[in-house]
Order: C-alpha cells, then structure tokens, then sequence
C-alpha cells in the first residue's frame, strides 16, 4: 500500500514497504513529460541554455517540459518548442520514449522530433531563464564528448538522431 | 533559502521560492549515483532486466547504483557490477555524466566502461530483482529502436559507446 507522505508544487512523494524485506521504499511521482528535439531546415539543432533552479548551474538541453493535465504529449511538444524557442513545427513526430530515473522517478518523457520550423514569437514562463543556440550534429556530438553536453534526454536524443534518424 | 520537508530513505525533498515570481518550487536531493557498460570480449554487452519497484515494471537497464558514503565513484562502478552481474572489471574508465532528471533531481550520474571482464560469485542485494542477458551492439541498437529498451543513462550509454568508443 503507497501512502503519499509528500505533497509539492511539482511532485509528489509515496511511500511503501518492499514485501520481502519490509524496507521502506519511497517513489517521486509526477506529471509525464516531453523533449523536443528541433532540426532546422539546414540540418542545425536548436539547444537551449537553461538555467536549472534545483541544480543551482546553467544545463545545455533540448526544449522540454511538463505534460498539462488533459493536454496529448504532441500537444505538449508542440506548446513547449513555441514557448522556449519561438518555433512552430510543420513536422512532429515521437520518436522513442524514456523512464529519465527509474530507481526513484515514475516519471516518462515522450521524445518528438520536430522539422519544418516556422519562427513565432516567444512567450515564455516567467521563472525561465533560457537562452538558445544553433548548432550542427557534428558539434552537438562533439559537446557530448567534451561532457559539456550532460543532460540524460538531450544525449540520447541528439546520438538516437544522429544513429537512427539522420540523413 | 531551501528547507527539508521531507526526509526519506533514498532521497530528501527540499523546497523554496523562485526569485523572481516568489513561486514555490521542490528538488529531490540524493546520492548521486553510477553505471556500467559492461562489455565482455567477444563485444557483447550486459544488460540487466531488473524489476523497478517504483514503476512496477521490469526494465532493461546497464547495472547502476548510489555511490555510498565515503565511496569514490570508481569503487561504486566496480561494487555495482561485481554485485549485479557477478563480472569484475580489470579494465573500468569513466566516460561521461549525466544529470538524468534536471528539472526537479540534483542527482548526478556517472557512466563508466568496463573491460577484460572476470566472471565471479553473485551477492545480490535482497530486495532485488535482476537478470541479464547478453547482447550484441547491434541488438542493443535494435532493443533502443523498438522502445526495448526505454532506460534514459542505458540508451545514452549504448549510444555514446557506439557513436564514441566501439572499433
């Protein structure tokens, strides 16, 4: 029997005992979410320079975010690309999916491809410091074997990209 | 100012509010942890199939576990593998790191690669469900392609190593 024990603005914590050995056992559960991995028509993608409150540091990441309660993941996608790089995607389509911590995080997170972009203007949330960049696949990759590239869903969606998706 | 409101076994939650709108935000605050890329001599690769307690689901995943107390993340990546697949590595390099979930987990992960594997004795952790099977790079690639495999640190690994380090 989980018990929610914690109650927060973005998770909540259940906790329950394993039935072998009655250690208690804790899981983060919240809403699933999306990555959006945005290949401009010259073959650059689109990287964001994200300010990351709990880590106290700036992350380099693909655009993602929270699924709302009754939205679809394309519809997330689609909102979160708009609102942290101003792009509109003509294309979109989900390519593979994650569980991001699964020793302790129930949550998943849908990854989408998205081509055909069409520039809008930003609107973004308040607490968000995000600054964007545009950069080859080759660099990308090499930002990942510098390790300055470090964030789990960027990482798999930038090699899974270039391994299954790219020209 | 970020305060405990939750203190549990595997992690502590903590929260504040964000500068500018004064929003209350929460991280979840643990040890950071590592995995192993285990590949045996004929290029094979190890994979576990564990059974995720907060998912309530099997997954495919690369061995991994919390650093412990004291411990360097090297002794860890050796602890882990020795623990879950029985190999000790005479060959272990640590190839990246990864924040696995950014947004709301400060936890860091380390990935390291292990060589020249010994075969030794099993001594699981109780409350563990885990086996493993051993796989080609190719068919790990495949597992990734058809959400086989849907681990965030196991497709960053598999992909890094194939795009990186594989001959």
């Amino acid at each position: 029997m989980k018990k929610i024990v914690y109650r927060g603005p973005i998770f909540n914590v259940e906790e329950w005992k394993l039935p072998k050995t009655g250690t208690k056992f804790a899981r983060v559960v919240g809403h699933d979410a999306v990555a959006v991995l945005p290949i401009l028509d010259d073959g650059r993608i689109i990287i964001e320079k994200q300010y990351r409150h709990p880590l106290e540091r700036y992350l380099y990441e693909i655009p993602a975010g929270h699924i709302d309660e009754g939205e679809t993941p394309t519809a997330a996608a689609r909102r979160e690309l708009e609102e942290e790089t101003g792009y509109y995607p003509k294309k979109l389509k989900r390519i593979f999916g994650i569980f991001e911590a699964p020793g302790s995080f129930t949550q998943f997170l849908h990854v989408f491809l998205a081509e055909d972009l069409v520039q809008k203007k930003i609107s973004r949330e308040t607490d968000e410091v995000i600054t964007t960049i545009k950069i080859s696949l080759e660099k990308a990759q090499n930002m990942i074997l510098r390790n300055q590239i470090c964030d789990a869903k960027t990482i798999s969606s930038i090699l899974y990209y270039s391994r299954f998706k790219s020209k």
